[in-house]
């Protein structure tokens, strides 16, 4: 069974750990890193590691079989690159457009969505800590 | 060979990547992470994640063998028990106080640096980082 996890994975934080190892749980795991120059389009900053250096750090972490960049200009270039039996989503994934798109294309690839168990983690710790860094952007210029 | 590499581990970048995948080709390789109490008082100020949040990352690394919490009152308790062959220290990590207390105590156990050309890593990116955290709480108060 191959698994498909995406996501930026700026700072390794406990949900992504979680997420990873749910993930190993279901089969083998490629993890799609999301690219630079998408992430700050998407979330309006920087990251704090650059691609490569996220893709060396997640391709560490033992639950991950294999780490590729994302495409720049789609996401399901991957998906069809990779072709997983499974994407796993996290708990605060968007999914309609992928959803729309894998009946359409393909139609044998399942997704599944983590338990919001892990919220305490995602939430509280990271999304602080994010907090703390685009504040201090804002607070510098 | 048994190598005990100890630090904080806070926030994840290439250069632990680097420390613990050389620690890793000596033998193998037990994190001793630092105690919340112990960093709060030394580097006078809170880590991002828990001393369990630390341990839990670093231990899904695949180049880590075992990871333990570091005793909180005395380092050397964590070296007597976990008996190394090798302490692997970082470049910027100080020995004198243990190479001392090791020709005293456990002259058997070697020490070994890694190699400064990691300093691009450690220095720029994780200092820029920490500076940053630290700055929002300045700017903040």
């Amino acid at each position: 069974m191959k698994v498909l996890v995406a996501g930026t994975f700026d700072i390794i934080h406990p949900g992504h750990i979680y997420l990873l190892t749910e993930a190993e749980r279901l089969g083998d795991v490629t993890v799609v890193i999301a690219r630079d120059e998408n992430v700050k389009r998407i979330k309006g900053h920087a990251t704090v590691f650059t691609e490569d250096e996220r893709k060396l750090i997640v391709g560490s972490l033992r639950m991950v079989k294999d780490v590729v960049l994302g495409d720049p200009e789609d996401f399901f270039a991957s998906v069809q690159l990779i072709r997983p039996d499974i994407i796993l989503l996290g708990p605060d994934q968007g999914d309609e457009w992928l959803r729309e798109r894998l009946a359409r294309e393909h139609s044998d690839i399942r997704i599944e969505r983590l338990p919001k168990r892990v919220e305490k983690y995602s939430s509280t710790k990271a999304k602080a800590l994010f907090k703390r860094i685009t504040e201090t952007k804002e607070c510098r210029e």
